[in-house]
């Protein structure tokens, strides 16, 4: 596979065309016992490639893994023509009133039922450092965040 | 998030289920940094929930993220409704003729343009250990593979 030949610039808009697009994206943590781990999630909240936001619950694995370890990966791809990208970075989980309204929605309600201010609604900030983008036929480009 | 609300049996047939459905699932690795690495692949073949197979290239990332460890999750989800699973275990990386006929599909010839015996074809059986499923309600089981 030949790497990089697709310019920053390039890769780093067609990155963020994906993810603009894109309802689900796969955010993958250090797990226990040295196995990675990984979601489907919805970003609630973004800002370029540069930081996306989730909403999460207290009691989710993905909130003590990232207590061992903040580094993780967000990835997305395009079902119809299987081009993707990553993003690397870190998480920090946040658990202050404003950005839980930053994240708020009443689609929420169903897991917080106490709203906004449910203890259990925690919010996670992605910030990314760099990334790369691959289209279907393997050409590819990385970008500093 | 309520956990082992669904018996083993219960959630291994749930978690097959899933991923004879899936055209794709998702294989996180310990990438290179300390952070995770994932992306989306479509099983070749798969016995139960517990061996899995996956047509690679020589040149990809993940073949060198193997070397280094071995522990990997798959991950597949219903984009219908947000049940889920997961499998951990390990991956080989199968470089031999019987492998790669085991995998070989007319589909692959688009990247492996010498056919079955393309040297940049590579398989990955990946050997489960245990998983769980969660349905989209959050009630979840473990079981082992």
């Amino acid at each position: 596979m030949k790497e990089h030949e697709i310019s920053r610039e390039d890769a780093m808009a067609k990155a963020l065309k994906l993810l603009s697009g894109a309802k689900t994206v796969f955010l993958a943590t250090n797990g226990s016992h040295g196995h990675p781990n990984l979601r489907a999630m919805a970003p609630v909240k973004t800002e370029g490639v540069n930081t996306l936001w989730f909403s999460t619950s207290r009691g989710s694995s993905k909130v003590d893994e990232l207590a061992h370890s903040d580094k993780a990966v967000v990835y997305g791809y395009s079902p119809r023509n299987m081009s993707e990208f990553r993003l690397w970075g870190s998480v920090e989980v946040l658990d202050d009133a404003g950005s839980r309204e930053l994240v708020w929605a009443e689609a929420l309600r169903e897991h917080f039922p106490e709203g906004v201010n449910d203890p259990n609604l925690l919010v996670l900030r992605f910030s990314a450092v760099s990334g790369m983008y691959m289209a279907k036929d393997g050409k590819s480009g990385v970008f500093e965040a």
